[in-house]
């Protein structure tokens, strides 16, 4: 079979929702191998389908459970439930395997259910840009809900949630001296704010802080992000939040205030494609390759200063 | 005054340590302007002085208190301080604003004392980037010791550690659900471990827990991470902390360690600046800038997709 017939089988398989395909074309993005891009390409008209859900928080607010029980949520109702995990952390540690491992035992061999973990890979693949294709790749095999799970609130994270439909913070009651600082940042992220561990004492005060920061954001498109109790190793709360997510959407389709949003999404995309895609370019050769590796021994060694490395590489990829 | 000589004056007054010339030339590395490149060569050769502490951990690790002691505690040293805050919230949002606000409080108007809050700034300027020439003009401006606190373990965030001379890891007893995957995430970044609120329940099954993980891994350079407990706003364990910090110093000078590390930082950062540069440099024209917009519109209202106009974007910068 020549490489455009392989293409064609691997895109109808991903069309048919068949998940080793989904597993191989994920593969693909993430080494961003010669034909990544035309499998992009090609299986974006069948995009724009799924509900995108981004989830974030801190870590320790239990995202993994609300997710897995959000994601049991829609399978009662006969959907298929992507879940991709951004794991930022290094390439070298077993990060993103063990979340998948522990991740098993609830979500288990139900086959309605595609899990992921996307880890950092090295210093040309970006993780965020990988993440959305992934998502994107779900979204043509017609998973219907594709859950976007962060751990951690870093500058990457924040964007890929920003990428979702509807994008979900999780907060726990009590956090600590940082919680001002995180909750100004992510204010305008969240389109619905989950208080999880609800159980927990100072969940009063922290749902009261909350309002008073909510309060005081104005959204340009008017919606009023709504605060949802949960205590999801209890499955409580799960149904109120899929009802929220269900408002958001409903919102949205009604007063078509989306329009900015999408754009800001389409040109965040296009520039994380393009920054691998110019590095991807200027490292091609082997000289190239050496050339890197030569500056970086001098730069550690002190003989030379990273800019004038970095005119030296341009210089030669010109 | 010229271009040039207005530049030699600036860079004259970082090598006298003016705070100012500090904060202005940070600035122009912020907005990557066009003589950001021409400051960071000529300060090159006055920076490898200083010693370059990462901190970083979960949200409400209390790393800003954690922080503030130990910026006091180098002052009692006569020791000059710089404190670079990595601020991965939203451009929109206060949150580094609210931080700074905050730290005032502790370090006051203390001149020995250079603090500085990172945010994002749109989508161009990388905050990994920024925040390592932050690091290298306080270096070049005589600060003895060089604090880079992070919030969260995002990609960036992580890698700005892995940039610092010394890294500390800061960890709370009892940190929930997510503990395992960040612990093995982090694991090979800390150089050293502070186990903070150490008053709190938990803290011996925390330590517990980490020194089983710390056996399991093994480091190339042979150093066996410490732990150091702290309740950093009783001003406790500080000194221990500085004491690790120094031992950590005093074994990579001796043993020489630090090779593979050097090159490995050198050629981030030579990736880091050339994915900028190259962005930036394909998107310099007006008519690439409007190319961009006009893809982004046809991206979002789905005519388009982000493969096919980054390849339209790379056609026109060539």
């Amino acid at each position: 079979m020549d490489a455009s017939a392989n293409m064609k089988s691997l895109i109808d398989r991903i069309a048919a929702g068949d998940a080793r395909a989904v597993a191989r074309a994920i593969s693909k993005v993430e080494d961003l191998s010669k034909d990544a891009t035309e499998l992009m390409k090609q299986i974006f008209p069948l995009t724009g389908r799924g509900l995108i859900i981004g989830i974030t928080g801190a870590p320790g607010a239990g995202k993994s459970s609300l997710v897995d029980k959000l994601a049991l949520h829609y399978r009662k109702k006969g959907e298929r439930v992507g879940i991709v995990a951004v794991d930022p952390s290094s390439p070298f540690s077993g990060g993103a395997i063990l979340g998948d491992r522990i991740r098993m035992q609830t979500l288990g061999l139900d086959s309605g259910v595609f899990i992921r973990s996307m880890a950092t890979r090295g210093n040309l693949g970006g993780l965020a840009r990988t993440t959305v294709d992934a998502v994107s790749i779900l979204d043509a095999a017609g998973y219907g809900k594709i859950i976007i799970e962060t751990v951690g609130v870093g500058q990457d994270e924040v964007e890929v949630v920003k990428a979702a439909d509807v994008s979900v913070v999780v907060l726990v009651p009590g956090m600590g001296d940082d919680i001002q600082a995180i909750k100004a940042g992510i204010m305008e992220i969240g389109d619905i704010f989950v208080i999880n561990k609800a159980d927990r004492d100072g969940v009063n005060s922290t749902e009261k802080e909350l309002q008073a920061l909510l309060s005081l954001a104005e959204r340009d498109d008017g919606w009023q992000p709504p605060i949802v109790k949960t205590i999801a190793i209890e499955s409580s709360g799960i149904d109120e939040l899929a009802a929220a997510i269900e408002a958001y959407r409903d919102f949205h389709l009604r007063t078509k205030s989306g329009e900015g949003r999408r754009r800001a999404i389409a040109r965040w995309r296009i520039l994380e494609l393009l920054r691998e895609r110019l590095v991807a370019q200027a490292l091609e050769s082997a000289a190239a390759s050496e050339k890197l590796e030569q500056l970086a021994g001098e730069v550690a060694s002190r003989q030379r200063d990273p800019y004038s490395a970095v005119e030296e590489i341009m210089r030669g990829s010109q």
